[in-house]
């Protein structure tokens, strides 16, 4: 192709310097929320270190409303909406941005929400495998008028040294476990509160139950999708969510919005210890957010 | 339930007086783009002839980026973001919104972007059926294991009356046909040009043409979802996009931003003439965006 135009994320070849923009990135971290997604770069600049206090932070697809991207330093901060259809088009066009721009030995990792099963509100759960509303660890891709099953395997050995990273941090209860993946908030994860609802509660307890047995810790909506771009393009991957609420005590989310955001900061905390040990960086002095490894 | 939390909207019955702020909503237009839907309130404001200029006009869910919710006189603007699982998300809270807020005779309408099949850039297409990938007029959806499947069929006399309201705009080409929902934006849609691609410019031609073939005019990624929700809890339905591209011709988005932005306005001016019509109202003076019907 001539020119490439990425469209969602207002960025092209010939219209942007791709290599110089983002040649020398090396972690790419994804999760739903555009407001979310600035904390975290805002955060990841102060645990760098870097120059200025970070709050000023450009989006670099701000000619868009799809998607926002922020960085600091060697590290990618991008929002990619709700559901996999959202995320999906996100991650064509980064990983399109990540080859024209010529970057090398890029860890991918999404920080999320989710619901627990049998885990604890606040607990972070590494998913060691993500599978689908039928406990199967597989991705069913429509291509053309064909279904494609893709494997949705995430790497092992970045899964455990997350989880290794996690022991060093107090306050921040950490488990590996399998991530369920739904097209849908209500009923496809058994809610009885939404518009509509046709099972009983013992049909959807019944439902997690099995779930829960067979190894599922928790639930959201993207990890299959991302498990199995990131794997078909050679990008080692992570995923790493809070939990909200346990689901088998009920449906609602009704912590108060401070409560909330204190859990939706931890996978930030982990995956800032994880990059700054990666790079060898101590972590900020009167970092009080952030505690010492 | 004593309590209902609209989660993702940061509204719920006891913290907000639902029927007070929403009672006498009777028209809710929903699109995937924040920005686009506060466009659309302030431009109905205008057409509304309300008071103000309404520049101001506040994000009704201001206390989430999930979404955003302007309000115009008995006009409700929303964004849905991208996808079938994130309209899906809104429309359970959204319905169950209008439902605690007593509304009734709601008109619920879909304005969105799409991709055309035979049809010119800048073509609105009114859906008669949403189809999913195998041209088929329902939508699967998952609940607990089970697949359950659902019909698509939109209002055909709200179609037609758009149609007919159409005609009386200079400049706005309208046509009536079927609308396929895909669940991805490259493979799903047979695009060349993503991060993965499994199949040859040959067999995407075929798929395209057996799609128009079928009565597919355009393609886009909520309206099966859209379709079978508000059909299953009694809303009338439409769906209006407008092309930004024929899919015969190519893959990528490449007009310029301002024409696509004259695009994205076309769908807007419809609904805006559609609404005053059925509120007996005459088009503002002055206004050159919105010819007079």
């Amino acid at each position: 192709m001539e020119e490439d135009v990425l469209y969602h994320l207002d960025l092209g070849t010939k219209t942007h310097n791709l290599p110089a923009m983002f040649g020398d990135v090396k972690f790419v971290c994804v999760g739903g929320s555009p407001n979310r997604m600035r904390a975290f770069a805002q955060f990841m600049h102060k645990e760098l270190g870097l120059a200025g206090d970070g709050e000023d932070l450009a989006d670099i697809c701000a000619g868009t409303d799809r998607y926002a991207m922020y960085r600091a330093g060697p590290v990618l901060s991008i929002s990619h909406g709700m559901g996999i259809p959202s995320i999906s088009i996100m991650l064509h066009e980064l990983i399109k941005l990540l080859h024209h721009a010529k970057c090398r030995d890029v860890t991918i990792i999404r920080i999320g929400t989710s619901g627990g099963l049998g885990v604890e509100a606040g607990s972070v759960v590494i998913t060691d495998m993500a599978v689908d509303s039928s406990f199967k660890p597989r991705f069913e891709q429509v291509v053309l008028d064909d279904v494609v099953v893709r494997s949705t395997e995430l790497d092992r050995d970045l899964a455990e040294e997350l989880l290794t990273c996690s022991k060093e941090i107090p306050d921040l209860p950490t488990l590996i476990g399998h991530t369920m993946c739904t097209y849908d908030f209500y009923e496809g994860q058994g809610r009885l509160d939404g518009a509509l609802c046709s099972f009983s509660s013992e049909k959807k307890l019944d439902y997690l139950k099995r779930a829960y047995n067979a190894g599922v810790r928790n639930i959201e909506m993207e990890s299959t999708a991302f498990a199995a771009l990131c794997r078909l393009c050679g990008l080692r991957a992570a995923v790493v969510c809070v939990v909200l609420l346990d689901r088998l005590e009920g449906d609602q989310i009704r912590a108060p919005r401070e409560v909330l955001r204190e859990f939706q900061h931890r996978p930030q905390r982990l995956i800032a210890a994880f990059i700054r040990k990666r790079l060898g960086l101590r972590p900020p002095a009167g970092n009080t957010l952030c505690p010492t490894e």
